[in-house]
């Protein structure tokens, strides 16, 4: 079990900048997150965009000021369960709490922040039939290690930029990738589509067009996908990884159940520390919501530094929080 | 008179960044400071220090930081009033305020917000008989415009690293440069002191050490100041200007008589739009206070954003605001 101060539930730019404001009061933090690296929607929606509205940041790629802030908590030696959904928490006697994946990683901590923006990014699905009993055994909606899938038998559907990206990628260490896609042409980026058909041309890749895949099978573990062509005739193929990409929806998930005040899919808080109506766990970013409240990233930057202030209380309840200025005094690591 | 929507008084972080968020709603700004500079305490007290806690910058020279928000404000084309310190509002029959500083600069506005800092950076005026009478007169606490004082007879007095840089400065401008100060060594850095010594010695600098001036005498305008030595002698110098440079320090000054709610020298303000007691006056940064409130740059930048939000209302009473991410539709200038 992972031991800690806070566990942080979204690894976005709040969640991030947390680690920091907690870090200068000695706090430790564990973050976690569903998607498999941190940045939250900066990384993976608009790795490239430019942000206008980051105070002192004329402009800057949303990748850019993720990277800074990994460089601003480094000092504080986070720790992070990433590519996990958090399932469940528990509270213990002791009012500490247990927190739980859906893979079973538990990680015990004194103080939950939650800062998942919009929810859980969770994989849109396609209608496949079976295709939920092999999740896990061959089916997965995101490519955590690509070198999981290395000499492997690897089917990717899907027609945007990452089925492109990742069927160019996994060309190179897969034993067969094959790329079903229902349409003709892509919506993805022209340069990447035009990459996808030269690699299908030189044969390193096996695209299937205009057709969907209907049905898997296996024994224990998936073994081959069936695919309907235009014709509706089907045909089948070996495969021992499947990987649906079409795309991901922000949904509040297992938080909902938590029993947290919640109001249009935003979690209510306190504006005095961004506490919730349960005793140790906060909520703060795009995720909550107050009177007057403006889902911008500075405004969780905010929010994090009131709440970090809070949870100290929590942390260290028999300590006096001395609040210092890092430019008098400068950022201690752990 | 100058026009604008929002006057903001306080030209710091968090009074420059307000007109970003102000101008992405379509309000024009114009910014008052008692300084002669922008970036408050941070240009005036620690340029060269790094702050640490700037989301999303590991590390930033506190004048870095000042200059990119100048950078990011850039196409909104604000206004400045600098060097003036605002004494007066007056309320208009439309709701409106006229703002009047300390020189008769008056600004017409529909909000004022007060992002003070600490207050007005007053200067420490020495025991001097006469000097007030001699305020703008000869007598200056800062210099705004080194070439205010070229071909005169200038004295400074004080022995920090104002005193030190500006006789450094002064000394090629000057048609004369007297230092005098009290003790026999400097406060200020080594290298400035070491500076002023050797150009004393070329005789490009006057310098008079152990002494006080005590008295200074003039006929509408400084004619000459009167020393002290340390065996308690006086000795009289031909001046057209005197520049006491014993620091500055902090006070509310005559926002205090505003009507506005005061807790401990800060503004009571509602978290929901950091509005104050008074319609159309908000109080953002440091200088404002309610349950919770951390002295954070970061925290002020929040309070911009909400606050505009509100002063929308009182800018464009009949328009409806429609909130737009730049992150999606960029930054219009104006």
């Amino acid at each position: 079990m992972i031991q800690t101060d806070i566990c942080i539930i979204g690894a976005g730019p709040v969640g991030l900048f947390s680690v920091f404001e907690a870090g200068l009061l000695k706090m430790r933090c564990h973050v976690m997150d569903a998607l498999p690296q941190v940045g939250g929607q900066l990384s993976e929606i608009y790795p490239q965009k430019p942000i206008y509205d980051i105070p002192g940041y004329p402009e800057v790629k949303a990748q850019e000021l993720v990277d800074n802030l990994m460089k601003q908590i480094a000092p504080f030696s986070p720790t992070f369960t990433l590519g996990e959904r958090v399932e469940g928490i528990e509270r213990q006697e002791d009012k500490s709490f247990i927190v739980t994946t859906n893979e079973n990683t538990t990680v015990h901590c004194k103080v939950i922040v939650i800062a998942g923006g919009l929810g859980c990014f969770e994989p849109r699905k396609p209608a496949i039939e079976r295709l939920e009993d092999f999740e896990g055994k061959g089916v997965a909606y995101m490519v955590k290690d690509p070198e999981h899938f290395r000499d492997k038998q690897v089917v990717l559907a899907g027609g945007g930029d990452s089925a492109l990206d990742w069927a160019i990628y996994l060309s190179d260490i897969a034993k067969s990738l094959t790329l079903v896609h229902r349409g003709e042409t892509f919506r993805g980026a022209p340069d990447s589509a035009e990459k996808v058909v030269h690699l299908a041309q030189q044969g390193r890749i096996n695209l299937v067009l205009k057709s969907n895949i209907v049905k898997i099978d296996g024994n224990g573990h998936l073994k081959e996908v069936h695919i309907a062509g235009a014709d509706n005739e089907i045909s089948t193929l070996e495969a021992d990884h499947l990987i649906p990409l079409f795309g991901l929806s922000p949904k509040l998930g297992p938080i909902a159940n938590w029993g947290l005040n919640i109001d249009k899919s935003a979690i209510l808080v306190d504006t005095t520390d961004y506490s919730t109506n349960v005793e140790g766990i906060y909520a703060i970013g795009d995720i909550n919501t107050y009177t007057g409240k403006l889902k911008l990233i500075l405004c969780g930057f905010h929010e994090a530094a009131l709440m970090c202030q809070s949870a100290f209380k929590h942390v260290f309840p028999d300590q006096r929080l001395s609040f210092k200025y890092t430019t008098v005094n400068g950022v201690n690591a752990f």
